[in-house]
């Protein structure tokens, strides 16, 4: 059996994914040659070189990481995707499998049959298979669950259990025990039959006989340390550790304070279950902020850029309602006061200054309560000074700017009424859009809801209907 | 001497937070008890409480952890910030200093005599001291450079040549390098001599003679393999490296994929000159992304929850003097329609629904553009395709949503044109926030500059003053 060839890091994977598709492009070119040839002494040659391009591609694919793999399935069309796919041994499925989206994901199971499966999950750790799941087909689950052992299935069984915002569901059992009045130079013998540390342990868990933590034996101290010593005399006897019922955005702000790189996982008998690891709260944090940025303009991480047009139209309707929905309130709101429009059409020109710079202005202190909230800087007590901070902002930038604006108004229609009207209007409006930046955030965090979602629709549409309620109002009361 | 209290780790920093507050307030109460009375033993008896108040205070905070003692500093108003800064001990104020946000930095260091400040970071790293020499008075840098000694002095005006976004300025000198040629019971007796392996070293590198990069030696495979083995034999020979000049995105995207935990560095000789660990990608990360939320809506980093009013109005004066100037450009469009809305009042009414679902329809596909570019899976062969699917999905769901609209705008006028030209407006105006979505984050990335920040306010620009166009400039043909 010949050796897989070593992974090779790509420092360019642009480079990388056109390398393997003008492989692709050349398999393809000569498969098809073949297949138009009559030939018979032809058609040998051209499979010959269609064959040496295939173990050229396939070379290719192996020498990848998964993650890289996983990044090329990705650009891919789905048949050539598929066509890659199968060129991959079965034995690295489950691991590429776990790096792409889910929407790819969904594609490449559906081209796999039961036993390719199971073999694909062989290689994988319990906690990897429990974040595959969801993705499978039920008989698929089943199938799975019972090719494997009693151990590998209560692992995943409680991983599957925890919900997905907790530290539980993100834990893996990548981790090696020890106890506590055992000499180093015997911790050292034991590691050095178990063959092989995980990556990412950097640290021993020190457990007495019912498994509780007793502290944590960092490899580098051990390393450093006389082996005559004992653990209980080198280990760190407060260790950070995490219940598996913490939220894993509570564990990552430790891990960022800490500088940590594992931490033990307890249940609630405070016996170690599992250990939580920095490449699974690196990948948290970066899945956050992505679905963040999607989140805020109402579509989910799922969201593929070549996905179908259909289902991408679909997935925006929601949005798409809920906006024109608000657009249509605010407009409402004009509709009240078209006498006094067609009176004066002016108001009309001016109107969506007032609510478009109210929507700006409450979206940067929304922005910042949020940064607040999420940094855990705002609480009962000082919100009240907060307030009184954006509405003083607020007061004075409505003054001025409104001032700005109400001085256009007059050069363009000689209206000093109207103009002022636009001062107080501006300055009305931008009180409302501070208290709506501050209090939307805040109520939606207090309801249990993640206040980047939904701060933004709420917030426009409050400074819109407004906006155009006070300006057209205020122009109805003293200007007719 | 007395040792230090060993640190303890904060599961609950609010808590933490309020009892650090509780300390404070009581010894203020008694200091100013002391100031009050006058009998000498009243005052003697009060000092003592006073003195033991300080004393609880003093021992709470030298059991914190840095980063923890930089969130309390953060949370504190100035006075209490300062009386608390001076009650640490001097040799742990560069580790706080590197913790605490930019604004708190300033106050921090203004505190500081330049006796006091050159103590403190004796205790730092050279990487870090240059990561506070921006923040320090011109003098003062002076200062620090001269008490350091040459091969740290080197290595901070290295670090600080580095632009900001490259790996260098963000590596550090926390490395153990060895060459290849030795036994490993060689290496092992070596490391135990040195004492101590940073936390963040899980590899050592092994350089030849001329300092040239031949590969890594993981501690986890020095741990478990056999000591008469030299490091030829177990080293990684391709590992994952940077150069100094790499942006730091990038190698976060590698840091990700693959998941380490720390690399080296190369110069430009192939030479290690330092190392990258994952807390320094780590920070990267969580500083992007509040960094990305904040500038969407044109504020710096800087601004801080609890700075002066004052300060805080004069931050947002660009980014509402670009909201006036844009809100005022798109007003101007209707004022070329003044006789039209003046004819036939309802188009004021429904106008802002065109620009407004033209805004938010352009802010989705906008959002799944700048993911798209982030993930590098856009380039020249695929645009065309995004291009062609985005239009699709403007067009159908223009047609869907406008006619939706069209029918209120039926119901509300009876006027059957109107209701057309409210359908053709929409579905226009969506086709343009398309490809406005698309082209203002390709353009501004292709200029060099953040798709993030910028984006939203050229696109609601467009789609306002066209959506005005559009649906006032068909109503003023069809139906006048």
């Amino acid at each position: 059996m010949v050796p897989d060839p070593p992974i090779q890091h790509q420092r360019n994977l642009q480079e990388t994914l056109r390398q393997v598709i003008v492989l692709l492009n050349k398999q393809q070119l000569v498969s098809n040659l073949v297949k138009k040839q009559d030939s018979p002494r032809h058609e040998l040659v051209q499979t010959l070189v269609a064959k040496q391009q295939l173990a050229e591609l396939q070379q290719k694919l192996q020498s990848l990481h998964p993650a890289d793999i996983a990044y090329v399935l990705e650009q891919l069309p789905l048949t050539e995707r598929i066509m890659v796919w199968d060129l991959i041994s079965v034995k690295r499925y489950g691991a590429i499998l776990l790096e792409v989206s889910d929407a790819v994901r969904t594609s490449l199971i559906a081209d796999l049959e039961h036993k390719e499966l199971i073999h694909a999950v062989e290689h994988l750790d319990s906690d990897e298979i429990a974040d595959l799941m969801p993705d499978l087909p039920s008989d698929m689950v089943r199938a799975v669950m019972k090719s494997l052992d009693q151990q590998d299935r209560v692992q995943v069984q409680s991983v599957m259990t925890f919900p997905e915002d907790t530290v539980g569901a993100l834990m893996d059992f990548d981790m090696v025990t020890v106890r506590e009045d055992v000499a180093l130079d015997v911790v050292l013998r034991y590691l050095r039959r178990l063959g092989e540390i995980p990556n990412d342990v950097d640290k021993l868990f020190v457990v007495d006989r019912r498994g509780l933590l007793k502290g944590t034996l960092a490899l580098n101290t051990l390393l450093v340390s006389s082996p005559e010593a004992e653990v209980v005399e080198i280990m760190h006897t407060e260790p950070v550790f995490f219940y598996t019922h913490d939220l894993i955005a509570e564990a990552a702000r430790a891990f960022e304070r800490y500088d940590l790189i594992s931490a033990p996982v307890l249940n609630l008998h405070n016996q170690v279950v599992g250990k939580i690891g920095i490449d699974a709260v690196m990948d948290f944090v970066e899945e956050r902020a992505s679905r963040e940025r999607l989140g805020q303009v109402g579509l989910s991480e799922d969201e593929d850029l070549f996905a179908p047009i259909w289902r991408s139209a679909r997935n925006r309707w929601l949005w798409l309602a809920i906006n024109l929905m608000t657009a249509f309130c605010a407009s409402r709101v004009i509709g009240m006061f078209e006498a006094t429009i067609v009176q004066l059409v002016a108001l009309a020109t001016l109107m969506p200054i007032v609510a478009s710079v109210g929507g700006n202005t409450g979206n940067q202190t929304a922005a910042l309560m949020i940064r607040g909230l999420a940094l855990k800087q705002i609480n009962g007590s000082n919100l009240r000074y907060l307030v009184f901070k954006e509405l003083s902002i607020a007061l004075m930038n409505g003054a001025l700017w409104g001032s700005v604006m109400g001085l256009f108004a007059l050069m363009l229609y000689q209206n000093t009424i109207l103009s002022l009207v636009m001062i107080s209007a501006m300055m009305l409006n931008l009180m409302i859009a501070a208290l709506g930046g501050m209090f939307i955030p805040f109520t939606l965090q207090k309801m249990g809801r993640d206040p980047v979602m939904g701060s933004s629709v709420i917030l426009t549409f409050m400074t819109d209907s407004m906006g155009f309620f006070i300006f057209l109002g205020l122009a109805s009361v003293f200007l007719l």
